[in-house]
């Protein structure tokens, strides 16, 4: 008999790991180090234990459950995602993946016992980056030993306060970083919300993701000559609005020009001095730019770099730019693609293999374990907000795929 | 012998009151109603009596500065400008009105002893906004009964105070205000820096204004559908940030294709929710539009709605827009004009007759009086910052053109 997933249970987790945070409705505010997530990592410390596994806290506040293997081989299978959320998001971002390892490998235990090869369910500490805008991923990189050693001291959170402080006021030791660090994990599998809507359009409850995107984060700051908006004609201005409008048309039709999956975005403007009545000094923009092909997103590069030249050097303003975020992409192991693909056939869930435009966890843990992911389906495309939606039905096909293929490699 | 100006006088008067509200350099903050606004009023009204002008305190705290014609007759001949300044502003926007007002008359008393018909200096209490920012002229809409009468108690600062309070605060009863009303200015002339770069590119120092321009402000609102940057692709997005950029390109190529004087400018945005990776929900722009001829005005702002409803039909976008202000075009009086540049002209300046770009209080001034004004070059075109700079000798000129027209008119 193929492992099964109860549903029930699937959504009593979901909803008991939204309370805390929870922020009216079906928001949920959830920082790293904060009190809620204090109480949120011991509800799944509980959680681990009552499912028979050995609970670990790491340096750095991830948190392991551990179901050791007959085999006695050092090499482990693990699954998780991230227990932090955005400032609000909902309820599904991260902790249904924490949930989903949890209950694929609980499943297991109580349907098959103990496996031959060792596997881990664990909930990361961090990925939003919604306290501490730098942090970046801060468990993963912390469990393949890509945290700087001045990190803890010098990140600082929104509210001016170090990394360092945040981890020792929940008893965390900053110098211990290091400790986190894993080099055993041979397998890593992170289930996940799709957080677009191509699964609701092609009509599939779950993907099977082969890459994940790159990312690059330019802010390009456009300079020209803060004018009266009355008293200066507009042939003889140096706006930089107007240069700024052109460039976020431009970078926007490169991406539309090269097609589906190149994407980028402009979601951040400051203009200076942000009044009605002067032509602004200067206008900063961001450009967030992808491509999970790595020729590709240096085409895609390429053209906007040129256009922020060509548009500045017309319009003779100042223009310069510089990287605030730089992933490379991350290719998923092709065996555990092929695994999960056939693990959900084997189940009668059809599936899509597909990209990843948001960047998750498992490119980190990429760069020393073999990764692949599972997605179910967002509604409407949805995340990063309470309104972020998947149903327990779509969830529950999704774990049952990570289940079958957890069994297919640990028994 | 014609009147003469001395230039030591203009500079000492300048100097001095950039003493008052001084920001560092050559930067002033003088907002109305605070302490350096009213040592500024004080130190004027102290000029005001050294020149033998009697002088007077309105009840919103304009200060006027008489001298009595023999005539007898009721109507007076006025000049003066604003005592506000932006925070910072520099020396020259408002003061050197101010200034030119009171020595222009200081200087006629001096060399010709009483003229036939009254004079009074004025030095308006509030032009700027820049503490009240619906004050929107206040010294001189309530010399014109323009000030509703609720707006004292409803107007707020930018921290929440009343207008009531900060009248009541320097002495002032704000329930008083229409007792400021006057309907005895048959004329008035401001003279005041061009804030534009139009009389330096000509290589004059002096220009007189025959209109001053309309001023139409409108607050669009785009809003689409708020994605994530990675996970949504291109040709799926309703992104408000596309369509903002293409109507702030539309609206400032419909200007330049309008020619000049027309002027658009987009000096803010706000962007909801500002985050570098979010296709954003909401993009609002101001978008400001001048012209001062009245029907091409209105071509210009037809032009302008129509590319609004065009952008957001085809993008599928929820557009809205509201006027946060409009003033139509004031049109100085055409034998002002004349007598302004004949006096430029018998004192061997040569000026340019032209259209003022920004707003000024002779717009509301001429509700009820005949008005023109004087311009004198602005360096590089600049007002509204610490580096706005106008020469003592044109500065000069400029009072000599004023002084000579009042003479023509009162003597």
């Amino acid at each position: 008999m193929a492992v099964t997933i109860d549903p029930a249970r699937v959504e009593a987790h979901l909803m008991a790991l939204a309370q805390f945070g929870a922020d009216g409705g079906t928001g949920v505010r959830r920082a790293v180090y904060t009190p809620e997530w204090v109480a949120a990592q011991a509800q799944v410390a509980a959680w681990y234990a009552a499912a028979g596994l050995a609970v670990r806290r790491d340096s750095v506040g991830n948190l392991w459950g551990r179901l050791d293997g007959t085999d006695g081989g050092g090499d482990v299978i693990a699954s998780g995602s991230h227990i932090d959320t955005q400032l609000p998001g909902g309820r599904y971002d991260g902790a249904l993946g924490v949930i989903a390892g949890l209950l694929a490998i609980q499943s297991l235990r109580e349907q098959y016992g103990r496996p031959k090869r060792t596997l881990e369910a664990v909930s990361l500490c961090e990925e939003e980056s919604s306290r501490f805008p730098a942090a970046n991923f801060w468990g993963s990189r912390a469990i393949n030993g890509m945290v700087a050693p001045d990190e803890p001291e010098t990140m600082r959170d929104f509210d001016g306060g170090t990394m360092a402080a945040a981890m020792r006021a929940v008893g965390l030791d900053p110098t211990r970083v290091p400790d986190a660090g894993r080099t055993d994990i041979e397998t890593f599998l992170e289930l996940h919300i799709e957080q677009g809507p191509l699964l609701e359009l092609a009509g599939l409850d779950v993907g099977i993701v082969n890459a994940i995107t790159s990312l690059r984060h330019f802010v390009v700051k456009i300079a020209g000559r803060s004018d009266h908006a009355g008293a200066v004609p507009m042939d003889l201005r140096r706006d930089p609005m107007a240069g700024a409008a052109e460039i976020i048309s431009g970078v926007i039709a490169n991406a539309l020009a090269m097609g589906r999956p190149a994407v980028t975005t402009v979601g951040r403007i400051e203009v200076l001095p942000n009044y009605p009545s002067i032509v602004p000094e200067s206008v900063a923009i961001t450009v967030d730019a992808r491509h999970p092909d790595p020729d590709a997103e240096r085409e895609l590069l390429a053209r906007h770099e040129a256009l922020f030249r060509a548009v500045a050097a017309r319009r003779t303003l100042d223009i310069s730019w510089h990287t605030t975020a730089d992933h490379a992409p991350a290719v998923c192991d092709p065996g555990l693609v092929r695994l999960l693909e056939a693990s959900a056939a084997a189940r009668g869930i059809p599936t899509m293999t597909m990209h990843s435009g948001a960047g998750h966890d498992s490119q980190n843990m990429a760069t020393r374990s073999k990764v692949a992911m599972i997605f179910v389906q967002s509604k409407d495309g949805r995340s990063h907000t309470p309104a972020e939606f998947t149903s327990i039905a779509h969830a529950t096909e999704g774990i049952t795929v990570l289940a079958e293929a957890l069994h297919r490699l640990a028994y």
